[in-house]
This record gives C-alpha cells, structure tokens and sequence, in this order.
C-alpha cells in the first residue's frame, strides 16, 4: 500500500514545504518536490496543510471517578479525536489504592485494546505512592514503555500527594529519564474553602470556581518548581490557567530550569462567565482549575506565542449533562470536573490562535503535536511529517468554516462546550500510519486499528 | 547538476532524519529512505549530520573603524566562514553621516560583489538618523530588500541615537515589517567612566571592561524593550553578554512580547579574565560590550537551553593583534573593537554546547541558522534542510577533534581568541546551493560566488 | 513666651503618646504626662491628634512656566499650606539656562522672603547642567544649604538632561551628600506621542495623558535607579504614578539599594477619567506625569502601607482654569501642567488613607512629614514632635467633616481638583514654631514669617 | 522611687534627641530639655545613647528538646538578656501532642513565673493542630494575652502542619486579630535529604546545612505567603537566613500585602563555612535553616537597611556543647538544634550594623525593639521611650570595646558561636520599668521580677 500527497504545503515544527509525500507502509519514505503518482494511490492536497496528526498529551477516557465513569471511552473518544485531527492521544493510566503501577498499565491497556481508534500512549497517574510503588518506576520506564508520571497536588485524600512523595517522585523520574507532571493546585487550601462554601450553602457551580482562586495553582507550581530544582530534575505543569502559574513557569525558564508547560483550549475561550449560565448550565464547564477570568486568557496567550508555555492539551474528560453533570445539581463539589474537549481541541487554537493573529503555523504544530511528541519520548515516530516517521497526517482545510456544537460532534456526550462557536479551518482528509481514517464527515477506520506506542526516555535536551 | 547526499542524519530546528537527500539546481528536490544513485554525484554522510548551512546574523566584514580597517574582508571572511559551516552571512551595511540609507546599501554591494564566497545579507547599521533617512527606511525595505535596522544605544558622539531615534524607529519599522536591532549599552555612562578612567591614567585593556558594567547594558536593554512595547514594535538585541541584559529579555517574553535577544561564542567561553593576559594580550579579547565575569556564562547557557535567546552571532569583527589592536597600546579606548569569530561560531556552539550536553541538536540548528532565517527575512530559502530550499548544506563529522589556533585558522587576521581550545565535531563538506566549496582542508568555491539574498518583511508571528 | 498643650495626643512616625507638650522660644522643651499650666498659654487638644507640622517636598510657588506663572506665590501658597497642616514646603528654586545654581538659589530667596508665612528650604531643579553649573553644587551645597537637585528625563528642548548629565549629577551627589531627584519619564517617547496626536488633530485635555503612558515613566525610573546603582548614588523618585515605577522602585528596595519614591494626593483619589470631564474641565487635571487608570491607585496604597515609597508631597503647581488652563484649549500641550494641591495634601491622605484602614496614624506622620525632613536635611529640627526640635505642631481635629471646595480654600487659583470630595480631619490650630498661626478658619500667622532653612547632608543610613 | 537620667542622647524608631527622662514608679512620665535633679535619683548618661529596652521576638528557654533541655531557663536567660540590653524577652510556648493551648501557657507561665529577671510574653507554637485546638484561638486572644501563634513547615512527624492546618490557622488569626508566624522550611525534601545522607554515612555537621538547601527554605516562604494572600491574612516569617526567602517577603510588600520577616545575628556574621570547624566545633552552629553561604549576608543586610526585613530576634535555643551537642556526634540529625545568641543580639546588630555603616541608629531600634513590640501587640508600653511608657531603658555607651567569649558571658552554656568576634558598644545601665537591673558587669535585679505582658491583637495598619 502506498500513497502520495500531492500540492500540499507540509508543515513543521520549523518548516513550511511545498512538497509531495509519499507513503509506503504507513511511513513516509519520500518528500519531494514533484512526486510521481504511478503505483500510489493519489491524494491532492491542493490549497491545504498538511500537519503532522496531532498528538493530544492529556485525555482521560474511560475513566471512573465519583462514582461514574467518563462518557467517552477509547473507542468514542478516539473517534472523536480522529475527526478533530488528532491520531495520537497519551491517556492516563488511573492507579488506584492498593494497585501496582504495572496493575494500573494493565488495566489501562485493556480498556484501549480492540477500542482505540488512533495510537495511544500512557502517563501513568500515580494514585498510591507507596514505597514498593516508587521502587517500580524504573521496570515501568524500562519494560512497559511508560516513562511520564503524573502526581496531584489537588483532591486530598483521594490522589492528593505529600510534597515527600512529589520530591522522591522527581528525583527518580530524573534518575530514570521519566518525566513528572504535576497536577498543580494546593488541595488543602482548596478543600478548606469547598466546606466552608457548603457550610454556607454556597452549591451553585461558580462557587467551584470562587473556591479553587488563581493563587493556589500558583501556589502549587511554583512550589513543584522549587521541588524540583532541588531535585535537578524536570517537570511538567498540566493544564496551566492563569497568570499566577504562567508567570512561575517563565520565572524558572528564565533561570535555564527545564521547567515545562500545558494549557488547553478551554483556558483561552471560555471564562469563568461561563458558570453564572442559566440553570445549572454552568455545570458544563465544572473542571479543575476551573475557568478564569477573562484577562488570563490573554496573558496565556502570549505565553503561546513565545513558547513559555510548550504543549496543548485537551485534557478531556467528558461527563453527560443530563444525568452525569447533575450528580452536583445540589452540591458543586459531586459535579464530575472534566469537559469534552478532545475534538475541538486543534480547531480551537487554530482558528484563535492562527487565523486570530496571535500564533503561526509552525507554533501551532509544535503545541498540537511536535513538542508533545518530543516530551513524551515518541518522538521522532510521531510528533513530524519527515521521512522515517509514521504517516500520521492531517490535510487541513484552512478555507473551511463550521460551527461547534454537540449535534454534529462525535464525542459521547451530550454537550460542547464551544457550543456555537464558529470556527475557520478543518481536517479534510486524516491518515494514520498511512491509512485515510477520516474523509470529510466519514469515519474510515475503525476501532482497535490503534496500536500501543512505547515512550522513550526523557532528557531536557532532547525538547 | 545533481547530488545525493547519502546515509546522512539530517537535524532541522525540530528534526532529527536519517535520509538521503537529492539536490538539483541548488535546490533540495527530494529527501527520501533511499534515492537512487544514478545520474548523480553521490556523497556518503555515514556517521555525520547534516545541518543547514549557518547563517551568521552578526559580521562587519570590510569595516572602517577608528582610522583602521577590519582585517578581514567579504572574500577572507566568508571563505573562513565556509570553512567553519557558515554559508550565509548578515553583514552589517554602516551607514556614515550625511550618506542617505540606499548609499550605505550601495557601498556594501560594492564590498561583497565579486568577493563573497557566500550567501549574504545586510542589515543597515543606521549612523546619522535624520528626518529624510527615517523618511527612507519603507523604500530600503521594499527596493533594496534590508529590512532589518541597527541602532546604538552606545558610542557616544558618533553612532548613538537618543531614545526619540530609537522609538521612532521601532514605530516605523512595526510599520512597514522591519525589524530594530539594538547594540544596548548606556553610552552616556561609558562615556564618563572611560574618560574618567583614562583621566586616571588607567590605560591598559581590562579597563575597557570596567568602564563598561553589565548594568549599563541591562539598563540599555531594557529601556530598548520599553520602548519597544510602547511603539507595539519587536525587537532584537543583538550581543547579550550578561544576567542583566538576558534576564530583561526573559521578563519580556514572560510577559508575552516579541523581544528576541542573540549571544556570541566568545561570551560562552570567554571571560573577564581574558584581560588580565599578560602584556597587551588582553586587546584582543576588547570587543563592546566586553567579556564578563565567569557566572554569567551559566546564565547564557540556559537561556539558550530554554531558547529565552534565540540567536547565536559571531559579531565577527576582525582586527589584527599587531598593528591594529597595537592602537590602543596606551590607551585602551583606541583599541579597534571586535575579535575574529565567524569561523569558530558553530564549532564553539557545537562542542561546548551540544557535546557538553548543555543543548542538544536541534536547538543548536534553531540557534545557528534556523531562528536566524526567520528573524531576518530569508526562511525558507534559507535556514532548514527541505524541499524547495537552497541546498545550504554542511556535513558534519561529530568524531573529529582539532585545535583552535591562528596557525591554521582561515581568518585574515593574526590571532585568535580561542587560541588552544580543543573541539570536536567539524565540516567535513560544506554544500552552497549545491556547489560544495569546502572539502575538508581544501576550499573548492571562489571569491564572487556568493550572492545577495533580499531579506523579506518580519512578523513576530512566523518566528 | 511659652505655651503648654494640653490632653492632646501625639503622634510620631514611630510614637503615639497621650502627654502634654510644652513650647518655649519656639521649641519643645518638655513631653510630659502632665504639665502645669502656670505661666504659659495653655491650649487643650482634648480629642486631639497632635502632629508634627507637614513638610511639602514638593512645591513650585511662583513658578513661571510657559509664559505665565504660577497662581500662587510664597504669599498665598504658604498660607494655604498652613490651613492644611503643613509648616514647611520645600520648593523648586528653578535654574535658568545661562544662570549659576547660585543665581537661581537667590532668585528664588527674593521670592520667598518677607511672603513666606511658614518655613521654607529649596531644592534647586536644574535647568541647564552645564560643566561650571556641575561644579558648583559642592559649594551650593556647603553654603546655601541646598542639599537637593532635581533633574529632569522629561520636557524635551527645555529641562530634560541627557543619561550622561544625569549620571554626572548622581556621582557628584553621592560625594557631596546630595540627594537626585529625578521626574522620571522619557521626555523622547513623549515629545514623538505629543506631535502625533496634535498632528492628527487630537487637541484635547485626555490626549496628555495618553501621549504619556505609564510604560514611559516605568522606563525613565528603572533607568536612573540603573544609574544610581552605578553610581552608588542614592535617589528620589518624585510623583511616582503608576505601577510600573512603582514597581521598579521596590524592584531596587528589594536589592537594598537606596531608593526612595514620592506620591501625591492627586494620583490617589483622581483617575485618568478626569480627562472626559464635560467642556474643557479636564484641563483642570493636566499635570505630568498625568492621572493613571484607576487600577494603578490600589497599588500605590499598598506601597504606602509597606513603606515602599517613602515620601508624600503635593506637587503643588496652581494655575488658574481661567486664563491659565485656558491657554491650551486648542491645544493640549499648551496647558499649564499643574495642580492646585498644597492645602489638602494632608487632609487626602488622613481621610482615604487613616480614615479608611489603608494607612496608620504613624505613617501618616511619616509620610506627610517624618521621612521628608530626614531625606532632605531638616530632620531632627523639622518632621517631628521632639525635645529640642521646632515647635511646629498640628492640633488634628479627627471628627470635623468637610467638603472641599475652591470656595473656600485658601489657595489663589479658581478650582480645586478635589472639588466636591467629603474629607473627615482637619488642623483645629496650627504652630510654627510655636506661633499660632492657624486657628480655625482664621489665619494669625503672616506673610515673611517663614524662614529658609538649611538643609544638611544626606546620607542613606540616616532614613 | 523617681530617677532622672540625665544628657544622654534618646534614640526611638523615628527620633534622636538630647534630652532627660523622668521615671516615676517605673514609668516614663516626661522627657524635657532639662530635668531638676531635686528629688530624684540621678544618673548621669553623658555620651550614650538611651535605647528602649531590647525586645527579643524569639526565645526558648527551658524548652524541652530530643530528649534534653535547653541549657538556659527563664532564670539565666533572661539574666543574659538583660545584661545584652534586652528587657523582654517572647517566649515560645511549646504546645505539646494532646495538650490544649491553655494547658500550654499554663506550663509556660510555670517556667517564667518566679524566675524571668527582665518581662515577658508568650507566642504559641502549636504543637498539635487538632479541631478543638483551633477553636481555642480566640478565648487564648481574649484570655489568655497571647496573639501569636507559630507553626512549623519543617520538622515532619513532630511539629510539621500541613497546608490546610497552616491556611486554616491563618484565617482564625486574620479573624481574630492574631499573627501567625512560620517557621519556614519545606520539611518534607529535608526530611527525605538527612535520611539519605545518613544512609551514605554523611554524619557530620556539615551536613545539617546540606541537606537543608535554601531554596528549601525560600519555597516554603512563598508558599506560606500565597496562603496568607488566599487567606487575606497577615504573616511574620521568623529566622529568614537567605536570598530566596528575603527575596519572597519582598515581592510580597511590593505588591502591599502584610508580610513580615525576622532574621537573626548568627546569620549575618556566621556561615556555612562554620559546619568545617575542626573535630565536632561544626555541631556549635547546628541550627534550623543552617547558616548559608557568605553572599547571603549582603543580601540580608540590605534588607535590613531598607526594612525589608522588620524584625531582629535571637532565637536563643542553648545546648552545651559538651553532653548536649554531643547527642549527635555520630549523627547530625542528633544535634540539639539551635545556639545561645540572647545575649549579644544587639551588640552584634549595633557593631556589624551601626558602626560598620550598615544601619542607622534609629533602624537599630526599630529592628531590635520598636516593631517587635508593634508587631505582637506590647506597644506602645513596650518598644519605645516615650511618656506613659515602661521605663526600660537601656543606656548604651558606644565607646566601650569588649571581646565576645564564652568566659565572661551569663548564658549558662558552654560557648559562644560569636567568640572571639570583637564588637564596640555596650550596655552601661539597663532599666526594667525603672529597676536598674544591669550596671556595667553586675546584676542587681532578681529573678522573678519579669512581669509577664498581655499581647495585644494584631493589625497591620498599626505597625
Ligand atoms: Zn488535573
Ligand atoms: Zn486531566
Ligand atoms: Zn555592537
Ligand atoms: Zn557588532
Ligand atoms: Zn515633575
Ligand atoms: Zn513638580
Ligand atoms: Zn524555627
Ligand atoms: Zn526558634
């Protein structure tokens, strides 16, 4: 099987080709200036991108939590992510109380199995960091291909872990080429103010937001920051939403650290507006740290544009509104945080990013996939369109506008909360490992054609 | 005319390939698994990496300063840059008082016409900032295709500009696509101290450094950006030699501005100490700003890992040790600034950088070439290894170690700073747009071969 | 004569004492629990503060400027002064170009005496800092005891100096025991706004404050403290704004620097809206630097409250809105910068300050009177109630409310700028040197009471 | 009883005035230019300065220990004290595992009660942060006359809170008037650091201060800051020994929240370099933070001089060297933390501050006694010569040189970590509400006429 793109312009990290490329066995073999169709199966990329397929480095399919489980599992989710341009998702691996972290991949690992529409890697978020856990983390870097941890900051006594437990985490990550991610909100000060705000008979869901304020995710990254500096090791900072953890995270780059950054697309076009919705609307966009206000989403902006901020995630984790959403309909703080986000995620920064002025094309790859790929040791199998790699590509329709909204939406779930935003630019045509899975509106591949990618190690120079 | 380059590993700012690549017409036509060798010259890379020829944003070839001359012209100077892995030099245009800015542009054309062994560039280095030259700067961008301006910040009483120069020229040039490139010392304060220094009878070379702190270039530098940030313009600071200057910058990019900064090898490897060298030795080590104290070199260092700076100059500005530099034998103020760097760029970047694990390749390409294409206006004909771009191309031979020495070095000029060090990783072919010029010792170009390349407009966003 | 006050309470910048005072030849000579009354005028100040007499630093009296003058003279200013509380002011003996400091020094001593009604000391504002004028300032120092000198970054073509003159000054200073103040903004980015804006017809009073942005005073600040640190000169920053200079300075405190910054009444309780007033009212508010958005006064609250910036004056510049302002009504840049502010200096900050929790009784005395005698030489005669020092006192009454009106105030000038503002505290009598000078609504004092003082040496350690 | 002391030089927070002070049962009852003789005791103070009473911020004595007890009791403690120009000392009362805060004080008063020769309060360090030790606070406020309360961040598995205990204390305390203080180190990362180092048979001193970095020590600075922030509450932060925890209080008061630091002598004139004495002479200065690097003692004198810092305590924990010290000699975690500073406190803040040029005198009393009392609720009877104040008063002869040594001391252990230093200016009387306690070399007090002093509530606008 073979096939050649033709007349699209081919975009990079730090390149835009016009050039053809050529596909053989799911890889790309050739990029040329003029490539002969004979023998291939032809596809014209005329007027279009061709990106690299997006790598989403946060999702959470299938995943349980208070009680229920996300309405998106590996196969919808997946799905979803395809339509959106992403072929690549790094799911977290949920270990629970009393698991093994090889328990935690295992489980994992059944749950995308024979589901999981593109590849999948795992983080492997650490929910028991018991001494024998620890002590696993190099056989998990070595033997299972999972070589990122994540570690919360936020949700005492469920995930929550002691500054110990991060300190010793990152200083084996840094021992073994694993890198951390920090989940970086001060859970203490956090649940102090969720029962003060319920004592007060405070439930709507904006008192989720008035109780998680801007300064203990500040707070919370600038103390992982510390921790590891000491622990001369790197870290990762997932869905960063605010000026406060911005700036801490700029603070230490500015110093040399290899301190690294995600927001997601949520933090850049909604606002902390959106709780004061109708009803119990803004129970839709409950996640944590919640939304901001407005005057964040510029300072995250800019941390984009000069790459002070290096990754974009979704970080979805979808919960129906009806039935799911309202299990908080009496107390914020039993609405299940999360929000559908996986496959509007690229069209997102996309169109406010690219065709808003604020990032260019070669940003837009690297936060979508290139860096991504390269933190997360898949690279350079993923992450590029360059010869060697896998032929994960996206044709994108630049000219192409829709608008959002959960009646056209592939994700299982019963609401988007970009719902009626409008939107320049679209997958036109997404092939994984060479295979076309999605064309326009039709989903061409199929469920368990994903296949498990094994991450490297990771060492800050490689970024 | 075609080539193969074979079994290479090709690093972009963002990739790492092991692919053939087939040049026609001086151009990068396919990069492919395997390309057939017939009809070709056929060049086998095996063990070596292939980087995009260096462009050196920062070189005053044929330069008059104070009664003297550089020692290197547009035929020694980018013959030695060939020889170090540098096929495209930015030099700077000076524009003298009364001369209008097309004069300047004249001039340098006469300069490299006919001598350049490479590709090349200018920026104007703008001297006498009047009304009708302000008034040229659109044309010069449009016509002469230099859209990149250099003001002083120092040099009191011939080229510095007082801050209504600076800020109309970062607004015009925000206008028409151009970009402000700043030499940022507080002139005024030098002045008083190297007076009062001499009035002293402070004569000898380490004064220059001492009449020169590195608060007056973080003052210069961040004035430069406040400037910058009110006029809505970006602006690139060329030499940043200290903490005060790159931590400026740094809190600029925090704060989302497109503020971009550029270091030079000697103030990665050479310090304040250099003056102290017995006799007169010392002047060869005067260059503006001056040689710091050792700590700030870590500082450098990580700002280049974090790419809080962006560009990587020679500021290669050639004097001869005797007869020149002789000058200011009993006056350290008459000592011709500058030292020959523009061979040894890329090999000092290399071996203390990349080998020493202080950046890895892919950085060490941005830094070295990429980064400097884009900011200038000539990506992507220049500054990447891809289809459709000149076939720039350096073979790099990562095993093989030399010493830096004036005896063998390619420079017109009778010593050299990093006199002694040892390196390893050095050209072993050096390609321009598919003519290879150096084949390890031997120099296979001429003088007149290279040609000038129209810088196109800057936006902050494709950087 | 003697006089004992009795039942008050006196507050120091550091003290807050229940005693009574007792004045003899015009100097406190005994603080004690209870003192007879016998044989002295007694005076009760039950329910009283008892403050020392402010110190103005900042005041222009019969100051020409743009073609007209000041609306108050020593005569009317002073007067005014003593109704608000203040005992001394120090104003700006203004320098002539081609006039000695000397020179400007007597002038401004035939101002001032025999009109004056409180006591006085100057600062001189140079205005042309040529090399005889530099040398001068030892002596102006030693014998007219005139400690400090104003430099302006401002007022291109007029009063600006440039970075070398400023530089100069600052080291001469720091030998001499002078102190620098600087009106910090970039005199070169606002000249290049100011003809802009009038060249696209943008005349009126709001376009001075936007031809003047914040950014341009962060610069000029962060850029003479850049000065003093190499310098190893101590500085003041007069009429400190906005943030951005705000910041700078405690960015200078945090590295131990000796760094002072001033505020004024206006930049507390008046905002940048004050320019949209109906007709031409906003020229009322026309000052440099100009009123800020109202984001900026929260932080200059929180400097005063920590100390972090040291000094409050007036900045005291009257000029009549008929007549005067008027001057400028087709052209902003035509008003008369300036503000009639002398008398309510103090009553502003005690009502939004001590009246409103932001600020203590003693900071109030330290700012309004304490730390200005101590940074311009007057302190321990002036800035505080003490055995030995000038009886110049202020019964504060806390309860009497009023509105502030240019119906009723004292100074010279058709409006006040706090028009209409509801103030609670106000002097029940004030002293000078044991003369009771103001009582009540009625004025005792007169005109030529006043004497000049000489201001001693400055050095950091003694703030 | 009434003395005058007669023409010495008073020195308060603000003032420096040559006058005499009358002292009627035990108060200050007036202060005046000349006092009659007739009547009273007279003491004649002719060339010292008259300082309040030093009040030291941080104490322990009689304070249990890993199983020991400090060497010193309230007996030669406070004897100590006094002889060093302290008259009250704050006594950390050690709240123990079960107790309630009453039973704390209670215990504490046992201690004081009978033996305290100079006065004293208490703070609370709490010990075991349970829900109805919470509730206690405010009757502990109201009753018992304590209004600060120490937690500790370091010290896991005995003292350590978490953040929810810290963040809860400090929204009691804002709500009550309170003021927390914290002792400021990430316990976690030290706690993991010592077990390591033991592990690999690092059992010296030296030790102690490696694996207890700073940037542990600047983390939990800004941690407890950000909580203070979240909490709207005010924070003191004791023994401050370094850039990175300095450098946090500062860009707190830069943006004008209410935070507070002490640092204490051993560490502005010891450092790490003490911990390589030779044989176990390191365990002398085993203290918690450890004694830093050199540079960091300009850093913390800068931060006095501008008042960054605002506090100047001892904290006094003895332990001989011999028999205590010693606990530890095969293991420095066994060290009995701590060293006796109570004595030389000021004369080390007054030599090293005041003669060297550093501070000034009215700094010195600010730091060493003004602000403490202002800061834990004493003032104004305490802090301060002033009437209606405690007449404690100490007449410091500036002239006198003496040389620091565990021989002459009046602590009741074995060394001095200042010995051998050489400091100029000495109490020549001291006064305890008017008591001459302390006469050159003699003690005329007894033990057991300190009072203990009710706390009054905490606001920041007071201090
Ligand atoms: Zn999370
Ligand atoms: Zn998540
Ligand atoms: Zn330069
Ligand atoms: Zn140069
Ligand atoms: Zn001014
Ligand atoms: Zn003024
Ligand atoms: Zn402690
Ligand atoms: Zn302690």
């Amino acid at each position: 099987m073979s096939t050649v793109i033709r007349r699209g312009t081919i975009v990079t990290a730090s390149d835009i080709v016009r050039a053809d490329v050529l596909i053989e066995d799911g890889i790309v073999t050739s990029i040329a200036a003029n490539l002969p169709a004979a023998g291939h199966d032809v596809v014209d990329a005329t007027g279009c991108y061709l990106f690299p397929g997006g790598i989403d480095p946060h999702t959470h399919l299938d995943m349980p939590f208070g009680g229920t489980v996300t309405a998106d599992d590996f196969r919808t989710g997946t799905i979803a992510a395809a339509f959106g341009g992403t072929t690549t998702v790094i799911d977290f691996a949920l270990h629970a109380k009393g698991q093994s972290l090889h328990d935690a991949v295992r489980i994992w690992h059944g749950k995308a199995e024979g589901k999981a529409a593109v590849d999948y890697s795992f983080h492997v978020m650490i929910g028991d960091l018991r001494e024998d856990v620890m002590r696993e983390i190099p056989d998990v870097v070595e033997r299972e291909g999972v070589s990122s941890f994540k570690v919360f900051m936020a949700y005492k006594g469920t995930f929550q872990v002691d500054d110990e437990t991060l300190f010793r985490t990152l200083r084996m990550a840094a021992d073994v080429g694993a890198l951390v991610q920090v989940h970086a909100e001060n859970g203490d000060v956090i649940d102090v103010l969720v029962r003060e705000a319920l004592a007060k008979g405070q439930i709507e869901p904006r008192y989720h937001a008035l109780t998680r304020p801007p300064e203990a995710e500040g707070e919370a990254t600038a103390r992982a920051i510390r921790l590891a500096e000491i622990a001369k090791a790197p870290l990762y900072v997932v869905h960063v939403t605010c000026a406060q953890a911005a700036d801490a995270i700029s603070d230490a780059r500015k110093r040399g650290l290899p301190i690294y950054g995600e927001t997601c697309p949520q933090y850049l076009v909604c606002d902390i507006g959106d709780y004061d919705r109708p009803g119990f609307e803004g129970a839709k966009y409950v996640m944590s740290p919640p939304l901001r206000e407005k005057w964040h989403q510029d300072v995250l902006w800019g941390k984009l544009a000069n790459l002070e901020l290096q990754a974009f995630g979704s970080d979805q984790c979808s919960f129906n509104f009806k039935g799911q959403k309202e299990l908080g309909l009496h107390n914020f703080s039993l609405i299940p945080n999360g929000a559908p986000t996986i496959e509007d995620r690229m069209a997102i920064l996309y169109h406010f990013g690219v065709n808003e002025g604020r990032i260019g094309l070669n940003k837009f790859v690297a936060l979508t996939s290139t860096n991504v790929a390269k933190l997360f040791g898949l690279f350079p199998r993923k992450g590029t369109i360059a010869v060697g790699s896998d032929a994960d590509i996206v044709i994108w329709d630049p000219e192409v506008e829709r608008t959002i909204t959960a009646e056209t939406h592939h994700m299982n779930v019963d609401y988007n909360p970009f719902e009626g935003m409008r939107v320049k630019g679209k997958p036109r045509k997404v092939f994984l490992r060479g295979h076309l899975i999605v064309d326009g509106d039709s989903f061409l591949g199929e469920p368990g054609m994903g296949s498990f990618l094994r991450a490297g190690r990771f060492t800050p120079v490689n970024l």
